[in-house]
């Protein structure tokens, strides 16, 4: 199947701190994942977080469902593959999957989202918009 | 007005190194939190991950729905009320409220689905159940 | 023996987030303990990052010396013990011990040398000294 | 300046997350990336943590010594050089630095002592030291 052009793939690998008592990854860094891989695709568009903060806009997540469908453990290859859609005015989701590699083991299914924030108000993303509207 | 009987609090103070760049408490952070309240939930109701490990059984995550309504800072102390209700022959829900103190504002709401499962397959959480009944 | 009256002390439990594969407290978490009760400790003294930071003067960490003794696993109570001395013009030296509850077994013995900045530069940590001298 | 051939070079990028309140990278987290090269050292020579734990060998880290010369900061790429050296009958010294890419800027020297024990209590770490000698 063709997979379409505007998704973004990020390459990692477990950490060992990362995992916990019970031998695998802990919940929260799932979290961590994909934050990282969220920031990672806006810099590939040329979106710094930190220079829009200093313009006072900032990007906040609202909300996050995150399935389980799978752990991952010590030195497992996986990839974070993120797609965005806007929703509604304010809003925009990303929608990320993990996938362990090579065997393609869905692991995790993920919705995050965000809203455009200007000195704490919600506003309407276009800065954003504008730079990742291909994408959307 | 009256708080049920069946609701588990548990209190913490923010640690400077939770915040990130943006001055709050890292997303990722509040799932640690939440975890941490489970599991002293579920150890004061008599119920140990290790010993039911031991067991075979293991009570895994299996989904998280986390809407964050305001951020906590450096220093804030807030309280994890925890609520949890059967849903279905295999999973238990974990409704977890973050409050900050003392103000009562509403910090985090969430939704923390596990499964019970023995040597790796899904089972009727009944050893729990039993154990957390009155809280059902 | 009597203790010293000028040492601080904190008390922790061990999160089960914060133990990895080898069932125990990982090693980077200890510095997240000292950490925290180091910022508790100053805070006790009326010393506060965020402030100090703002008036641009900041106190950063150059070096740690940690030996670790014996380690913590989950739902371990510990005790971290901090005492200060003033080094030469510039550094301050944290000595800070923990220990285990309730059997005072001790787990990990730590330096850490403190540098005072302002805007970036080394200066004589006299803000600081003069609300912590009683404990120098 | 040659290099000598034994010292393990590995890459990382920061990650927003693992810098706090001051825009830096926490002191903790330097703990992270050094165990990270070490572990990532040790598996380049056929060493696994988790298949000599399961023949009851294990390595612990004794003591960190870190001298942290100069902060890393979000999305700096930085290099960790590991190096090992034995020291007397049951120790293993890992000398890790810390290097900015591009500019090589010195970040962090650090001295990581680890000891090989078996059911618990230390050994001489011939297993190690035959997989690893060349670079002794």
């Amino acid at each position: 199947m063709e997979e379409p052009r505007n998704i973004h793939d990020l390459e990692f690998i477990v950490r060992d701190y990362e995992c916990d008592l019970q031998g695998v990854v802990n919940n929260a860094n799932y979290q961590h994942y994909l934050e990282h891989a969220r920031h990672e695709f806006l810099i590939s568009r040329g979106i710094s977080f930190i220079e829009l903060h200093h313009e006072g806009i900032d990007l906040i997540v609202t909300r996050v469902e995150i399935d389980y469908k799978y752990p991952l453990r010590s030195r497992d290859r996986f990839i974070v593959k993120t797609f965005i859609r806007r929703d509604g005015n304010v809003r925009i989701n990303f929608y990320q999957d993990i996938y362990r590699i090579p065997d393609n083991k869905l692991i995790v299914k993920a919705v995050v989202t965000g809203v455009s924030t200007r000195n704490g108000k919600p506003v309407s993303p276009e800065p954003l918009i504008e730079k990742i509207q291909e994408y959307l």
